[in-house]
């Protein structure tokens, strides 16, 4: 399997990675630190249960210990989930985070997909059709990877009404929601209906929000201590290192970080959209970019075919979603980052444009001819 | 699920700690301050495919980095040969590390067993009966845990052979290879049978040989290069975090270090062999201990029902291996440990069987009275 997600700093080690989806404030000191002194204990097993950690991020999150389940990554709650379900038939919502479809194949499941259409905003505006009762699980991402988009409260309401008529777990991924400007990033979370429905499963994760996806720590929300029970059956007792975990502890607490990363976020983004506003071109000739959905902490826009490649000589990494099912070629997603490295950025685009326009009227020029 | 291994420091933090079986020279100084400033880099993903580290590895293992699959410690190679493959019947052969059968019930396979027998000095003596063609695959633990027994390399030979006559899969984890004595610990390795037959499988980890079961450092090896594409296919592409991943790489030129361990280890068994000894009993009237395997860094041994909970009064864990299957109350394994925490082992097996031994005399006067 090739390679296709951001972030790959290893090739691109002195690039600048606007491809991954991190929070640009980095990782807060204490967490750095908690998971440096960890390694005086690296003698030890991690902690199999992740207690300390599960009753920190309880208190975060307003919720139960029992009703939370860690791992290494969000990305092996969705490989841990498929193998604890084991869905026969399982709804995918596209563009959308890959590893869903990795992880639903791994178990040999079939999979009905609903495309989110450019002309309806990358949007859901209605109950996928293909939701019925051969519908085991269903997966939707909130705000969505790669589009940026969001399914309001209302639509997340509806859908998880059907699920719990055709019996399917609706797992919401919200490893983004925390970067939502709205009611302290929790205007569009289904945490609040977890007490009220089994069918509901949450997914978060520090990873992007405190900046350590080097470290790999992500969690599961469930009122449904039976799946919670065949999810530990599918997975090795110490699947959370110790570095992790003690970072997870001493992320817990700082909330505050979380609204300095709103704050910070909120005037990164706007410069970035004004900036990229200028790049608008109705006709679409020559140089443009258009932008979507930017509820999280990233950008998803179309322009140019190459545009990746071409900001590679800049030594500048974006994400190209062409690889994502549902989008062709011509759609981008970058991650707000520092104001320095925006700048380079809407720099590198405009040189970028002035090329590409310069080339596109001489062709221009040589046809008119 | 109850957590039902060794190592258990979260509940026990200031016991002296013989249930886990990890070296007890500790991690080399140079693997734990690599991880220590890997955290300088956990903003970024951790290298996707572990290219770096796996190169690390075929230089210290003597093969091709191609052949050598990385994950979040030897389990999660466990979990991920288990769905990859989707055995319908596989063999276990048992007492033996737990992780096997989980993995296999976590894709609902049926488990062959093949018992390995006290009055045999729990060695494979033949092929097991249950080798047949139904057996899509099997694990050999070797040396086995809890056991400390080695299956030979001739016996090792023949399975492979009829694995190869069944198309069975041999998994042999060689978690514990390096810590024996003879050829640099490469006695009974299979290692060198990996190039000639794709139905072998050998698994490994820096966890117990470098002292880092914290940070979770596994690996594969295999040269069946459509296996380890599935393997791939069944997990996410960031399974090791960035510490451990710089851990490894740090680790595996510490060559020298498993020479040392080798050295350090030989002595200290040495001691507690010979201090054991002292405790055995052939009528097994009182206080007893009769040691069995100890091939590794680990000694199993029969007792007295009971003795793990009357060591935690003297603040030592010892691992109960009651709930193995293949293992009646009375068994335990401890690892060898440091000269000062294996005196401190003895004398309060010293104590115990004072205490032990006077209680049984007053019931034997009571009873000829």
């Amino acid at each position: 399997m090739m390679y296709q997600h951001g972030g790959d700093y290893w090739n691109y080690p002195d690039f600048i990675d606007f491809s991954a989806n991190i929070n640009f404030l980095g990782a807060p000191k204490p967490v750095v630190e908690a998971a440096r002194s960890a390694m005086d204990k690296a003698c030890h097993y991690p902690q199999p249960d992740c207690l300390r950690l599960r009753q920190a991020i309880a208190r975060l999150e307003h919720l139960d210990a029992g009703q939370i389940l860690c791992a290494n990554g969000a990305a092996e709650i969705i490989f841990t989930l498929a193998l604890a379900i084991k869905p026969k038939k399982a709804l995918l919502i596209v563009p959308t985070f890959q590893e869903y479809e990795q992880a639903l194949k791994s178990v040999d499941c079939e999979i009905a997909y609903e495309y989110l259409l450019e002309r309806q905003g990358f949007l859901l505006r209605e109950l996928p059709a293909a939701l019925d009762a051969s519908i085991d699980m269903m997966f939707v991402c909130n705000p969505n990877n790669p589009t940026g988009t969001v399914t309001d409260r209302r639509m997340m309401g509806k859908l998880l009404k059907r699920c719990q008529e055709t019996n399917t777990l609706l797992v919401v991924d919200e490893c983004f929601v925390d970067f939502m400007e709205s009611a302290d990033g929790t205007g569009c979370s289904m945490k609040s209906y977890l007490n009220q429905s089994r069918r509901l499963f949450v997914i978060k994760a520090f990873t992007k929000t405190f900046g350590i996806p080097g470290l790999r720590l992500g969690y599961g929300l469930s009122a449904d201590a039976m799946l919670l029970q065949r999810m530990r059956a599918c997975v090795q007792p110490w699947n959370v290192s110790l570095p992790a975990q003690e970072a997870g502890i001493a992320a817990a607490k700082e909330t505050g970080f979380l609204v300095k990363t709103r704050k910070a976020l909120k005037e990164e983004k706007q410069f970035l959209l004004e900036q990229l506003s200028l790049f608008s071109s109705e006709d679409k000739r020559g140089f443009f970019i258009e932008v979507y959905g930017h509820a999280a902490n990233f950008i998803f826009f179309s322009s140019i075919l190459g545009l990746s490649e071409l900001l590679l000589e800049h030594k500048i990494q974006i994400r190209d979603c062409s690889n994502f099912p549902g989008l062709l070629k011509g759609w981008y997603r970058i991650a707000v980052c520092a104001r320095e490295e925006n700048e380079r950025l809407i720099q590198a685009l405009c040189q970028i444009r002035q090329t590409v326009n310069q080339k596109e009227g001489q062709i221009w020029t040589k046809r008119q001819k």
